[in-house]
């Protein structure tokens, strides 16, 4: 499973996940794959050099990357004090009243929100990479547009390849005459953010609309079957998501939540502003509801909406709310049936790529058996 | 490009496609695919009859096969008037107000309106197959659930293969369970009516659904790499109707429909309710706006919608009134870029798939090059 762009990184498949745990990148990279790990977690930088330190030591050699989120549009006001002040009281409101109709306990004294809104702002994610361009990454993507223009330069002189997400070849355009080098088509399957237009029509039409760049597909792939329609699409290499969640080295707290993800269909996730003010997929709960019903308030833009809800976040994580319960997750989570280690997952996706192949050469009549 | 499915029906290319337009059917078959005529516009019988003489005449001997509307929810009321009586009168004046807004002319005395609702009730569908029956088609589809038992029997007493539209697997196991022969399996992408898992994802779960049963892919096809796609996904064929939408044998009688559909990008259509009652894709216009808008009345269900908007759609479209001149397509409109034979589409989707099969190969390590 080679194209010129896992060739131009070193490595076997042409697989690149994103995750936001250093122990699922590590495994996704020493499996032949691609692993990027997502920074918005990290809003204290001794917290991802701790992190990047233990993928180094675990990656047995192998390139991985990092995913930062720059927003393209910015909200005036640089502090977290600021765009507090911008949330309707209103809106305060209806959080309350919504946690208070779930009976959500409060987080204890002092305890922090562990989903917060810092991780998206811009001097975060500069303070990130500070950190992440000491370690021999391999890949930059950013989640929200290109990233700004001395971001690109500082990459490149490192020899790091800059990717950035597309739901549009419009989009795309942008982000190639950004100077990046790597296009993520992101299609409306996918999780977290996302656009309106589905892998299968986006795909080739960014690939067509940014080439000769390399494009990855994301969105709607979680089997070796859709890794080689990926292909036949013209893509570069496919961009999994959503798929490691429930692998054994995951590290989610919430035995509710992985529960939920294995049972889930694929009907059974949202394209919601609920979680940060854009739209983006996520399992649908009584809270993604609650924020899409046309007689509540309605989500606040980005980046008031993750502001105004991180603590609720949290407090429905930590005491694991049932109805509340939630994530970003693609719709291929009606693929995630069992917990499975990183490598097992590379196993089934391999061998449902090579099936695939197999079938569509005995379709265009070039199998031996013809 | 056999299955086991083209081989069975006997045509080169295992792609079905479905239109309103005899000369298009006809011209699908002749170029080595399977033409499906929609009946869905034949209110009488004798006009059906008249393209069915037409098909033959023309279609060299080819398979074909026919496309009726069985709604598997029926409204209870069964005449047309039954159910214009459940029509509230602030919906009948909404439509009136945009109409007005927008100057569209009345049609003349007496003129028929040329989009009727008939064509969606189950006793219009019945007389529609008591014609079809009499000539040799080989697949009957129903957009909208399984068909009736009666139905499906009296296609397999004649050799006739009964398809049916799903959304989500659960629709898929049901319409297997129903008796019918093939399942095709209608991503968000598409035109017309459609639900909101996105192909990539669709195609596979449907096809482990209903296994053994063969599963035609649409939506978001319309380029050989697509069509690729969809058999690396595991379908045994693709189901393409909004690509022929803009070849020089249909009979859209709208040249600025024409031009809206060759200008539409991807992202230029909208799932809304506003044409049927039920969520279809079509091109985003300020008439499926107002419906879509939460302020406005809102669309009613199947069939009430249809037959209230009916009048309306006949005269937006005789009058070409552009901002609300729209039609049911998919994604795959963005594609649609110049007027072309259907037989240049089928070179171009033939060569097309054998590029992306030899792309696939390339990276899977099979090719003679590597």
């Amino acid at each position: 499973m080679q194209t010129e762009l896992s060739r131009k990184l070193g490595v076997e498949y042409a697989v690149f996940g994103f995750t936001p745990f250093p122990a699922v990148a590590a495994a996704i990279s020493r499996a032949g794959g691609f692993g990027v790990l997502g920074a918005v977690r990290y809003t204290a930088p001794d917290d991802l050099k701790r992190d990047l330190d233990w993928i180094e030591a675990h990656v047995d050699g192998k390139p991985y990357g990092l995913d930062v989120v720059m927003p393209a549009k910015k909200v005036e006001g640089v502090t977290e004090a600021d765009v507090e002040a911008m949330i309707p009281e209103g809106h305060r409101q209806f959080v309350k009243d919504t946690l208070a109709q779930h009976g959500v306990p409060e987080l204890a004294e002092g305890e922090a929100s562990g989903w917060r809104i810092t991780g998206w702002m811009e001097q975060v994610a500069r303070t990130q990479l500070d950190v992440a361009f000491d370690y021999p990454i391999r890949l930059l993507a950013n989640a929200l547009g290109s990233p700004p223009a001395d971001v690109i330069d500082r990459a490149h002189e490192r020899d790091v390849l800059v990717a950035a997400l597309a739901g549009s070849a419009r989009h795309a355009r942008k982000h190639a005459d950004a100077g990046i080098d790597i296009v993520v088509a992101q299609g409306y399957e996918a999780g977290g953010h996302t656009g309106e237009i589905a892998s299968m029509v986006l795909t080739p039409e960014v690939v067509d609309a940014v080439a000769p760049l390399p494009v990855l597909a994301a969105g709607g792939i979680g089997s070796g079957q859709q890794i080689a329609a990926a292909f036949a699409l013209g893509a570069q290499g496919v961009w999994l998501g959503s798929l490691w969640l429930t692998t054994t080295e995951a590290e989610l707290t919430s035995p509710r939540l992985i529960e939920k993800l294995l049972a889930a269909g694929s009907g059974d996730t949202v394209r919601s502003r609920a979680l940060t003010g854009k739209p983006a997929r996520q399992l649908r709960t009584e809270w993604t509801d609650a924020w899409d019903d046309p007689q509540g308030p309605g989500a606040l833009p980005m980046p008031l909406q993750g502001l105004l809800v991180a603590d609720a976040v949290s407090r429905i994580q930590k005491y694991e709310v049932e109805p509340l319960l939630g994530t970003p997750v693609g719709q291929i989570v009606g693929r995630m049936t069992s917990e499975r280690s990183v490598q097992a997952v590379f196993d089934d996706l391999t061998r449902g790529f090579e099936q695939a192949v197999d079938r569509v050469n005995r379709i265009a009549g070039r199998s031996e058996e013809q």
